[in-house]
């Protein structure tokens, strides 16, 4: 196996993308800026769309699907939406293919031209919206609390598989709701879907917070999100959460009638997350010998590894194991046997390493003979022997262990990695030194916080929903007045 | 409740429609040929998308994604794909959009045109292939058994929701094998799973068979099928799965070294099925009054409806109704208990019976009395009063009973409407007639099959796999001698 993982302090860009590559997560496809998303990978997705969509059924939410062309009037509708969007997306302007005349393969059959251009969806409020009109006359027919799963393309000039592509895979939630209180309350409670979400299933920590004006969703009065912070000191946006107030109602003319009679606009919201989860994923738990996955996101929580030299050992071996696999999978933990004649233990041992596979179990004649088992943990890179009996409990408690041990590290790395600070100084040389989460105060300006990110690359991530440092204090870029500090940093 | 269907014998075509419209399960969008699907019929489609995964996924397969653009030289590279599906695409040509200097909203960005033009996936066996071309190297790397959930886009010209849509999602396995008969065995493996599907999941018979060449998957040596018959005595192919030889191998140049050294061309397979399937359910077991559905695949299978006059008499309906909803969940059976109160009881009975819930439960105080509740099954429309004790058991075995009477009743429906028919006069005859599935002998000819579909609008729908008329005939067309019967339908 090729294992050769660029270590991190070497080059943390690289590292990321050997083990995207190496543990067979996903690669570039022959079309610029697009993925494909291999099976390891994708089983990964498979995982997190499965949590995610019974949180969103358990909050009353249903699926539906929506074209994946929008017509480019729709665009034009919302005047901020356009302008976020329309810089970067696939725009579909013919309809048939003929032969050439000159015999080179196929062209562009210029009689087939649409009447307007279709663009494909790089997100789907214009088009859901315009649906909406139809579907809403009443109060009695608020709220609407729908979710779709789709691919949307941004055509994205540098990309970087999971963390941007120009197509990727998500989820978009778009609701309606009868007044500004409810659609501000479904917001907030996505938003929380989201973060716990992220602590539970990615086993990442992170700071729930409303993005500035600057960095708000094109379209939004208000944009939340769920902000990560990842090894090399990189913040990272793990999903979004809008209140869209009355704009794409407006936009769209879609109008209630209130229970007392009168007609009024609806109110929005909509979030998402995405494909660049797994990107998050990789980068907050992995070290340099591969992925290292949260059980609750293994596609292979236990994998089982016989050793022996002769035949007959291996099958006294695989009798053993088909009863360790019973009882696990009667606990609902899903195990792999590699029993293959093709390779040896210690190639088996560094693959499952480098895809990350929480626990390893070792079988050997020896093991058979003593009634033990030899366990291996991903995160730790620990070793025991321990008495084969009862062994599902132990590795039942030790995937939960392991799970808490990740979201527990990360927690850590991030306070280590969280600074306050005063003096412009001070906050650039954080940055450059170790990077992290800097809290420090803002004059609340557009033209401030433009200056910083010229000067540093740092970004605003967002003003946390329950900030700490509620506090008088001056900016430190302009020494103006602020309320309270806000987190800067580097971002994805 | 606006119920007023068309009804079948009045206008088939519009009675479909009206069902799709009325039932909420689709509509169609402003773009052109794409449609909306709504809640109701997207729960069907993530019930189906349940059953089929687990099956691929019994059957050995993975899923993974692959990109929605295709470059438009990969088209060229199967002579016959080319031909197939360039006619009926939609092609991105630019990346970026840009403020009209008229100030009429966005217009093209013609310095944002693509160097090579992209083609929104109508199928993805090139653009798979040439991935495949990086994965497969040795015999130790196949099979290769991958299956993607994706949408896809066919322009096409005349367009109905669920059975013909330009975009249409669906899910497409693409296989890789060592050899032919591994890959023709994988071929009439998932041929099974289909059909399987299909009878036991969407209670309708099929017929398995392979198509002639006229009729094949463009770039397949072989493509099976399975047909289904719709009460208006149409033929519907409800999936195919394709054994593709070498083609595509050799048009992506994938070859393998095999056990022997040598170096080979790798065979494939690719199968799908998609939301059309929503539409051949939809007519295959509807009546007037609405959808009918088989509980195997109903959102809701049991529906709760309260009677009251006084709001006490609700509250012990209720205490009553929670009791029942567990004990029916315990079974795993999904229950919906309707005690909104901006509804009178008959409008929600019409609305349950438009929707296509398999049974409904009438609960009132006389019931409460004589501990009864009232049971009617939406497919015979049948209505009696039972004990409320054990009602749970009752259900169970009727929601059985449901799925296999309206298998039986789609099956003996196909069998009044199959026919062997030996001369073109009573082959004209029985199509203007009554339709159906024609047994007939074809000398097998394209020139023969297509005058017949110009002269008479029906087409082989099958060589059935396994024929029960193979036997020496006269062609009904040309009188030439013929093997076998085949079967000829007109079709959606």
């Amino acid at each position: 196996m090729a294992k050769e993982i660029t270590s991190r302090a070497e080059n943390y860009s690289q590292w990321y993308l050997d083990i995207v590559n190496k543990a067979d997560l996903a690669e570039n496809s022959a079309v610029r800026g697009c993925m494909v998303i291999k099976p390891y990978g994708y089983s990964i997705w498979e995982k997190m769309q499965a949590a995610l969509d019974k949180m969103f059924k358990d909050t009353g939410h249903v699926n539906a699907y929506f074209p994946l062309f929008i017509p480019k009037s729709f665009f034009s509708k919302e005047a901020s939406h356009v302008e976020g969007f329309a810089k970067e997306c696939a725009i579909v302007t013919h309809y048939r293919l003929k032969n050439d005349p000159n015999g080179k393969g196929v062209i562009v059959d210029e009689d087939a031209k649409l009447e307007e251009e279709l663009i494909i969806r790089p997100t789907s409020e214009t088009v859901i919206w315009n649906t909406y009109k139809n579907w809403i006359q009443s109060y009695r027919d608020l709220p609407l609390l729908i979710n779709q799963w789709a691919n949307v393309v941004r055509w994205e000039m540098r990309t970087r598989l999971f963390l941007r592509t120009a197509e990727f895979l998500w989820q978009e939630g778009h609701t309606a709701h009868a007044s500004k209180e409810e659609a501000v309350e479904e917001t907030l409670k996505m938003l929380g879907v989201y973060s716990e979400f992220a602590e539970k299933w990615l086993a990442i920590p992170v700071i729930k917070g409303v993005k500035t004006e600057s960095e708000k969703f094109a379209g939004a009065e208000n944009t939340y999100c769920i902000e990560a912070l990842m090894q090399d000191g990189k913040a990272l946006q793990a999903g979004t959460s809008h209140f869209l107030g009355q704009n794409f109602a407006k936009a769209f003319d879609v109008k209630f009638t209130t229970k007392q009679g009168n007609s009024e606009y609806v109110w929005a919201t909509s979030w998402g997350v995405s494909t660049r989860m797994i990107g998050a994923l990789v980068m907050a738990h992995s070290d340099d010998n591969g992925l290292v996955l949260p059980p609750n996101l293994a596609p292979i929580q236990v994998v089982i590894v016989p050793i022996y030299n002769k035949p007959e050992q291996l099958e006294l071996i695989s009798q053993k194991v088909t009863q360790i696999k019973a009882a696990l999978q009667a606990k609902g933990i899903s195990v792999k046997y590699d029993d293959r004649d093709t390779h040896k233990p210690g190639w088996k041992f560094a693959e499952y390493e480098l895809k990350g596979v929480p626990i390893r179990l070792a079988l050997g004649p020896r093991d058979l003979e003593n009634n033990t088992i030899e366990i291996a943990r991903r995160d730790t890179l620990e070793k025991k022997v321990v008495p084969i009996e009862n062994i599902e409990f132990l590795i039942e408690s030790l995937l939960m262990e392991i799970q808490e041990n990740l979201y527990k590290k990360a927690l850590d790395f991030r306070e280590k990695n969280t600074v306050l600070v005063d003096t412009y100084d001070e906050f650039k040389k954080v940055l450059d030194e170790k990077g992290g989460f800097i809290y420090a105060h803002w004059d609340g300006t557009p033209e401030t916080e433009e200056k910083i990110k010229e000067e540093t690359k740092a970004t605003i991530r967002c003003i946390p929903t329950d900030n700490k440092y509620i506090e008088a204090g001056k900016c430190i870029y302009s020494g103006k007045d602020s309320t309270q500090r806000v987190i800067f940093a580097r971002n994805y």
